[in-house]
């Protein structure tokens, strides 16, 4: 694309990241842009002149690295403004940012910064221990590494060639003339966990993050707000706590500043951390998993800060059981957290809950039961369907399922150097999925499972998230999730793991009793699904983002099977 | 484009029109989407379901009538749901909308008609003396009429070949199968007023359409609420005032429709009208010219109806006089109007003011001041400049003019058949407004004039529009422009058309007092730009979209030169 020349510029005036950046430095320039608590309690703060001002001096660091466009340039690294400042630069001046999941198994992790070919490395101080661990592995692909500390001087370590941060940037031009190309140049690759193989790169397009970008942007100003709401802030002052080394948290610094927030980053996330943030910035929006909820409800201490500012919480990576939501109502009184689907390959917010502007009439309980189903596709920049074996629709009736496939704007271009895999989820124009969703009479879709987790019992299915969301409503129940057991008769036969609340006195029955009153005599499930065994557990094993992990559990099942009691109900 | 083949579908998965009317059809498809109130009092009511249908049935009967991709089909009609109907199924299937404007000269919308080539003319009964008017000039291009009533039965006159709507889309099947195509496609051409020459068609693709309703869509919800005004409601119901045939009532077709507003129309516009339909829809937002705000407050019944709904009016086609805004407040206590910048060539929205979030903790006296400036610019979706004669930015000292000049994702691409008159605006990559712009030390930028109508006094030049909203400011003045009048001395004096406020005594002189005491004594303007001569007046000519028609007063400037009045201060 030439830049500047009629007629092409307008017509195709490039939908690019670095447009993002130009309304806070455009409207705001001095305004606040981020708030960075490091682990010793200080507090940084920088304006957006300030922010965009140390972006350039990167990208222009950068290049005396030898990054070229097109590069793959990686981070391994908590959330604060650095990992922004790297994202941004990086973006902007046409190479592709790679966040890598530092939760991913070591294996994986090598894989991915091998397979990604990524030219520099980019960790701090808290990630220093796991890159050393890895060094050996990977020093013959990744041609330099970049220490982020705001402490001076480089830490003693084999890493090299090793560069701080803050002295690669010093001395930097200020401004950078951020170029201008297709929008159709890759922007950011992301790798999946892996739960059934080799992690796989989704890569994705200056005009799929734009796009992103401007269509959250839009869909925040028309969720509705319920009589009792809170005003919306005229200024969103999210904790950013999802890594952003999960699709750059769920796409969040692109929505943010667009949207010209100030961004609070936690460092590490801890219970206490967060409670101080909110609290001393008062945080009004933040995302999280489930998990993070849990730990933030169980935290000890959690009366002694005010946390009245918070009034909006997403919940993604996992649906929200009843139960956890209702005990966080008590400490988030105006709390509204939606459901949300989505994967490494559709970016986020492609399937979701949200308060619409019918529910203003509805009673709390009905509001409740909609917003923790999946939810709806975000149309129409995301169009969704459930389709059977044949690919045929299925029919809204709460009870057939059939896989998800997707296509709009930033559902995933392909597998970077994997045109097979990529094959075989892009099919007659779709994006399968592979997770199975039944659809109700509203036309909401209810995920009920990986098409990998589904037990099998006999010639039906049972869908695991359907139940793992149903015993997690038990007041009494913390975690819960299901796998199959083998079984002579039926194949497999359905386990209970679950976690219950610290002094809870429940048994293994009254999970069954629960399952029957709740799910069985309102029809939400049938009989044969009910659980054959209930293991009560320390802890459910999870996957680097906090997802039940299948894998893990049926390599120890042996150990699972030997807690677990044979129920019936009485 | 392929329709759904990997890869190329979901990376360029189009920004088309028809998917706007995927969001109000998926989420509350059996609410009320239309409300036209007709000639006689009768209201119609269509669900968004019901007026998908129609639209649908449209798009197939304009199939019999011959209508094919790319070919322009018009309106020459007022705001109903007909007209709504014409615009989706004209853009959805292919083919151009082309609203003509029908406050243009009789021979100006004859020569838009012959050199857009329009193969069908969709109009109303309103509108019908008018094509009859004009039938024997326009009849050789125009292959089909069609009349929009719901009174059955075709009119008696020449028109032909004429069609009834509502017979010609009885039967036609209630689903149409939208194409898809590249989201460069044409979809809309919106003639200039042609107040320098003949009209030029501007010519819009999907893609702009598209980018342009999700940028407003997006900044609709970052726009900040005072500590006084109204939450925001859940739903828009806009009352269409501004009329359709005006680059499609500044795009709100396509804004309104994605965010699932309830839109109500007026057919005609009178005061009363306006007030009945507020009040019983419950209208909470609109947008009209100066000129229509002027006449509903001078609409003596006002005190009978209910119009506190009314929460937000948006005024554009020229500024808002801070008097004209200050006797509306007293009205609409809630209202809080910003100013904008647009023209034909640039859709609508790329320069305006809106409530920031930093004047939360204003003043009123300084919001309003700042509101009635012209404003910034849409960034990042639109870059504005403001140069000098050799291309450089003028600085920001409140006093240097320069010409705006524009780029970005809806700015036209092109005068329809015109390469020679596109050269001429689109110069190094940036689209010449003609209009002139001084920026004062906040950035902001405020529109000092028309080029062709700066009046130049010796080698200086009077900004007339700054002279027009300063002394629109006086309690007693209800409209105000000015015009140079030949001067031997000078080369031109600066003469003010004022007209007053009924019953208003003020004199001349109190005009020149007025400007002395807020505009030199505070800095505003300097001592020479003031009035020569003033003539009150009971019109000030404008153009068919409510502007001061410079041209039209220039050709009578001998009739105003006999009211007017020699003025010096004393």
């Amino acid at each position: 694309m030439g830049n500047g020349t009629y007629p092409q510029y307008t017509k195709r005036y490039p939908l690019l990241v670095k447009n993002i950046m130009k309304r806070p430095l455009y409207y705001h320039p001095d305004d606040i842009a981020m708030v960075y608590r490091n682990d010793e309690g200080r507090y940084l703060r920088l304006t957006w002149r300030q922010w965009h001002e140390r972006t350039c001096q990167l990208a222009h660091a950068m290049k005396t690295l030898g990054v070229e466009p097109g590069d793959r340039i990686a981070t391994m690294a908590l959330n604060h403004h650095w990992h922004m400042e790297n994202i941004y630069a990086t973006i902007c001046s046409g190479a592709i940012s790679h966040p890598i999941n530092i939760r991913l198994s070591l294996e994986h992790m090598i894989y991915t910064i091998n397979h990604g070919g990524d030219k520099v490395i980019f960790f701090d101080n808290d990630i220093k221990p796991l890159v050393e661990f890895i060094y050996d592995r990977i020093k013959d692909t990744v041609k330099a590494f970049v220490y982020m500390s705001d402490k001076p001087g480089l830490p003693e370590t084999k890493i090299a060639p090793l560069y701080e941060y803050e002295e690669l940037i010093k001395g930097q031009p200020k401004i950078y003339d951020w170029p201008d190309f297709d929008e159709d140049t890759n922007a950011v690759l992301y790798y999946t966990t892996g739960t059934t193989g080799l992690p796989k790169g989704a890569l994705y397009t200056h005009r799929q993050v734009y796009l992103h970008c401007l269509h959250s942007v839009a869909i925040q100003g028309l969720t509705s707000r319920l009589p009792d709401d809170p005003p919306r802030p005229n200024q969103l002052v999210p904790l950013m706590i999802v890594p952003l080394f999960h699709i750059h948290a769920w796409g969040s610094p692109f929505s943010y500043v667009y949207s010209e927030a100030r961004i609070v980053f936690p460092g590490k996330f801890t219970p206490e951390n967060f409670c101080e943030l909110v609290q001393t910035e008062k945080v009004n929006t933040t995302g999280m998993v489930p998990t993070m909820l849990a730990m933030i409800i169980e935290y000890p201490d959690i009366d002694k800060w005010d946390l009245s500012s918070l009034t909006n919480i997403g919940i993604g990576g996992g649906a929200l059981p009843l139960g956890l939501k209702s005990k966080a109502e008590k400490l988030f009184p105006h709390m509204r957290a939606g459901s949300g689907y989505g994967m490494t390959e559709t970016f986020a917010g492609v399937i979701g809950s949200l308060v619409t502007r019918e529910m203003v009439d509805w009673p709390k309980e009905k509001i409740d039961q909609t917003l923790v189903k999946t939810g709806l596709a975000a149309v129409p920049a995301i169009e969704a369907r459930v389709i059977d074996e044949k690919g045929n629709d299925i029919p809204h009736n709460n009870e057939t399922i059939g896989e998800i496939v997707l296509r709009g704007h930033w559902i995933m271009e392909q597998y970077y150097k994997d045109p097979e895999k990529t094959a075989q989820v892009w099919r007659d124009g779709w994006f399968h999925t592979g997770d199975v969703a039944k659809i109700d009479e509203e036309g909401y879709m209810i995920i009920a499972d990986r098409i990998t987790d589904v037990i099998r019992s006999g010639s039906e299915m049972v869908p695991t998230v359907l139940l793992e969301n149903l015993t997690g409503n038990a007041e009494f129940v913390l975690e819960a999730t299901y796998v199959g057991v083998p079984d002579e008769k039926w194949g497999e036969i359905p386990m209970a793991l679950v976690k219950k609340l610290p002094g809870a006195t429940e048994t293994e029955e009254d999970v069954l009793t629960f399952l029957q009153t709740t799910g069985v005599d309102t029809g939400k499930i049938t009989k044969w699904m009910l659980p054959v065994y209930v293991a009560f557990v320390d802890d459910v094993p999870k996957t680097s983002v906090g997802k039940y992990d299948k894998i893990a559990i049926r390599k120890k099942i042996d150990e699972f099977m030997a807690k677990a009691k044979r129920v019936r109900l009485t």
